[in-house]
């Protein structure tokens, strides 16, 4: 499967690229990504995916070198060296390359490093399980850095038991998934956490929410719990590579899965604007 | 200055050193890490450290691919590769190459780095400084891992107002300090937090802890809060590269520096511990 990479302004293939040991990611994770579906070339949701990058790396003080202008540029163009037009685009930046030491780094400037994979798009009428998981992960899950250990550990157990992802809860409160965001139908309305410091404000997210206001779906953004995940009409996992996927079993329970109408409503939705947002002139 | 590092059995100068884009430490920081001073090319407490690094490996479930004195064997070959005999040798192992997925990846090889630098040991008499910071790390902090954001953000912070560390607190309880343990010392007696989820087993806290064995010094381990940290007799931050460091302010005010006689007694155990550990033939 060919899939490029690309470090500091070098691209090849993906599996021969290299980047320094010294570069801080490789032994501080200390960086921050991104990562959205293309289709037809085209980068879905540009121009969030980027304002995201820039606050997540400004809330790690990484400043980075380069406007977004260049930025989206550069991945465009990288986009353009890929034979296929479907596929994951995967972004990264390392505060800099600089010998170990924990205090930032004098006078270095932040790596951007890329992953370009092909990708085939989920069919969003398979329906998923979960797991449900205590939730150890850091206190800066609004900030999408490279520190992933728990959310590994969280997907490889779910793996284990045939699931699809881990829901994440602290002491009971229901906060977002491995590597998804999730949402609870309830009586006609969504229930979604509130976008504070334990978890993403995703992108997918966003559009779910768009999706419920263009069609006259309540959107309450509070705290939720386990039991309230359990007893939901509908159980909705969400992520820019995912779109919108229907959660109908949880810990080996049967759960989700009774408001059909407005999963297939809001699953049109997510789905129709990505394919809009792709779209290209046949003869371009 | 001359530094080397070492990749999968590769080996040169640190700063031309690389390793793939796909190696899951660069992405994920999926790997685990140890860190010693070495004199005289004598890497200082190997067993501990090796022991230690095959522990954090088995709780993220990674296997090396490679025995204890496999181990210990390429680390020393390494160590002679060096001119000067007094450096910091880091070594880490991440979970292997493979394209970017969460769940583990099948059939891969952990990759082994290190990275060895010259090193001048700490006057430790010289005093110290710390402010104290609410610890929002995650509750893996028993693993010695490459996930280190909120430990870097926590230490650039204490830098920034002219400090040596930053001492983290859960909610009022003292877990440890961003790159190193904190014991305080109480009526003649050690008080030091339970080596929990919380806080790493540090090697150097072992050696202070055989220190106060040694020298008729009770040792309490229990959890201890900021108000008992700041009415401390002594506060000692310990680490495997800088051994004892004697805190005499924190937040600005000052603080410990009350028991004079104990904290010799221990500075010179464990740093005579070191030079003894260290020492080789002269005519060698």
């Amino acid at each position: 499967m060919q899939a490029l990479g690309y470090y500091n302004g070098k691209f090849g293939f993906l599996d021969d690229m290299t980047l320094p040991i010294t570069d801080r990611a490789v032994y501080y994770g200390d960086g921050v990504y991104e990562a959205t579906p293309t289709r037809n070339h085209v980068i879905y949701a540009i121009d969030q995916h980027v304002d995201r990058m820039f606050s997540s790396a400004s809330l790690l003080k990484i400043e980075p070198p380069f406007t977004r202008d260049w930025l989206k540029n550069e991945l465009n163009l990288m986009m353009e060296q890929m034979d296929g037009g479907d596929n994951v685009l995967y972004w990264q930046l390392s505060r800099g390359t600089a010998r170990r030491a924990h205090p930032f780094p004098e006078n270095v400037k932040p790596n951007l490093m890329m992953m370009i994979t092909p990708y085939r798009f989920p069919n969003l009428d398979e329906y998923v399980s979960a797991i449900t998981l205590e939730d150890t992960r850091f206190l800066h899950c609004n900030i999408k850095t490279l520190n992933l250990i728990p959310s590994i550990m969280a997907m490889q157990q779910a793996k284990e038991q045939g699931c699809y992802e881990a829901v994440l809860h602290r002491n009971g409160r229901v906060t977002e998934c491995s590597k998804s965001t999730v949402h609870i139908l309830k009586d006609g309305c969504l229930i979604t956490a509130p976008t504070d410091n334990l978890i993403l404000p995703g992108i997918a997210r966003s559009h779910l929410i768009e999706g419920c206001n263009a069609n006259g779906i309540e959107v309450i953004e509070r705290p939720y719990n386990l039991g309230e995940l359990k007893n939901a009409d509908e159980i909705f996992i969400t992520s820019s590579t995912s779109f919108l996927r229907r959660c109908v079993r949880l810990d080996d329970m049967e759960a989700g899965g009774r408001d059909e109408a407005r999963f297939q409503t809001l699953k049109n939705y997510v789905w129709n604007r990505f394919i809009a947002a792709t779209e290209v002139e046949k003869d371009r």
